[in-house]
């Protein structure tokens, strides 16, 4: 199934239900009326809703209307924990030489997740309000996915069943401020504005052979003006989901609701490209020498959007921001 | 005004007025049905709230029950955001000896903050259930504002100006999974599990001469297994509230329900006692030579009231919770 909230001035926005040819949607208050509230009684409301996805792909369903991702919000405007790993080790290892921070102990073998902030994401196409060019304002193309309830030292094979669906998002962080806060020892905060999503979410039945045990295996194009970036592939992640949401439920439950991101996409062939400024300042750095790309200007803009390993275009639809003085 | 909040069985419970006596309240779901509704719609929905409070205090509140302190969730049981300072600077030094981590840079001059979970409050009277007493289980006595709407980039003083009510809290830690959380520079996930609050929010105006500029200037109480731990006084604080909350938002707006913590109650003077067992412990090491007392066992109880300077009872009521294997 593919969701979608659309923006009605209400902190939860509206949920509807996406036809798979991605021209058409169906509100669906009848059945829950937000997608906060699906996520909360799934098991209750999952059979109602593959009704209405059936009934929107053969054009029968009642009160369907065009389906307009600029009038989306992100497909959970706010929920209850936003939690990003840096599951793809090749990029973390080059942000070590990016930031010249000291190696993290046991990373490949613990994940490494901060908490952010989730009262308050950006939609697909949100323009992006930033104080100051000088914070280094980055991109940071990845995939995340949805939980359902899930109890606390729950295993990480539990874990992958408690997912309910996958997302695309856009992790904006502000380079500049970053190493301070890692020095401090308390993570990520302002260094972290609001997070950004594609505006379809989607259960992982509909990646077919794209969703492999937890990961996403699938290229993020992503386009910085216009041009191309990158275009790394998320089967490189080192960690699947499921051992990421376990390890953010050792100490505790987490809500229906819980969104765990995977970190930036990276791939270690230099061909790929990259989904954040930073990998690629570091790698010029190494492969070159120097850094010759700076990080983004007001009004520039930014587009990711992941395709099938066959090249259709993916589920997920397109995230296209711009970033404005705020 | 004084503000509690009922459990009923969903994840916003319902809003009370307490009155200043802590015997009686009045539900007010006429004017806000949960405290979040009411921080969200403050100026609309006060005038209402004040004849309520008044009526209550004057013994003719249409409605009025008995204040049972036991039957509370967290005054806000789930908010938008939980952030967490380190704002007594006493307690963050003693805090470097104790995990042996460098210092960390600019302490003295930019407040230092982590991003906590904020979806899953615990009540003053509910059990912590916890999975390993090899996790270091610690208590920490707080202080904390709830926020109104901040906008970005917001001055300390102005952000003093958004501060709605004022808290008291217990944020819960695992001292043996800090240390190698902070060494990542993701900050602390799994040393933090939920954290819990005194029953009774109120406006700083119910402090009187203890609100001082944004100070809470009263020694709060902690008791473990109904043993005096400390009374440390918050006007040691070394950075106002005002301006926890304009660090917080300098690159991102604030919901209205933001929280935001002190960190740990420290005072300089030995005499005092401290509000956590890690400061005790490096204390301890420092003082005399060696580590006597250990962290947390399951069954153990911790009691934590603030009071007023002049011995009174505080107006937050008294955290009392039990450890259990969860």
């Amino acid at each position: 199934m593919r969701f979608a909230t659309l923006k009605d001035g209400s902190l939860d926005g509206r949920l509807v239900v996406v036809s798979h040819d991605g021209t058409r949607a169906a509100a669906v208050p009848h059945i829950a009326p937000c997608l906060l509230d699906a996520l909360q009684r799934w098991d209750a409301v999952q059979p109602a809703l593959q009704e209405v996805q059936d009934a929107l792909d053969a054009g029968s369903a009642a009160g369907a209307i065009g389906f307009d991702p600029q009038a989306c919000a992100a497909p959970l405007p706010r929920s209850p924990q936003w939690l990003d790993g840096s599951a793809f080790l090749n990029h973390g290892r080059l942000m070590e030489q990016a930031f010249n921070t000291p190696p993290i102990p046991d990373f490949d073998t613990v994940p490494v997740m901060y908490q952010g902030a989730s009262d308050d994401f950006l939609g697909p196409h949100d323009d992006v309000p930033l104080p100051d060019e000088a914070h280094g304002i980055d991109f940071e193309g990845e995939y995340g996915v949805v939980c359902g309830a899930v109890p606390m030292g729950v295993s990480p094979e539990a874990a992958l069943g408690c997912v309910r669906l996958v997302v695309q998002l856009n992790d904006w962080s502000l380079r500049a401020l970053g190493p301070h806060e890692m020095k401090t020892g308390f993570g990520f905060l302002q260094a972290k504005p609001s997070t950004a999503f594609a505006p379809v979410a989607v259960t992982p039945d509909e990646l077919g052979d794209a969703w492999q045990h937890g990961l996403v295996a699938m290229p993020l194009h992503v386009q910085w003006n216009g041009e191309r970036f990158g275009e790394p592939d998320g089967r490189e992640m080192n960690f699947h989901f499921g051992q990421l949401v376990a390890h953010a439920a050792r100490t505790r439950r987490l809500s229906a609701g819980t969104i765990v991101g995977s970190g930036t996409v990276s791939n270690v062939a230099r061909a790929a490209g990259s989904a954040c400024i930073a990998e690629r300042r570091v790698i010029e750095k190494i492969d070159e020498g120097a850094v010759r790309t700076g990080f983004m200007r007001f009004a520039d803009r930014v587009r990711m959007q992941a395709m099938f390993p066959d090249g259709r275009e993916g589920p997920f639809g397109a995230i296209e921001q711009r970033v404005v003085r705020g």
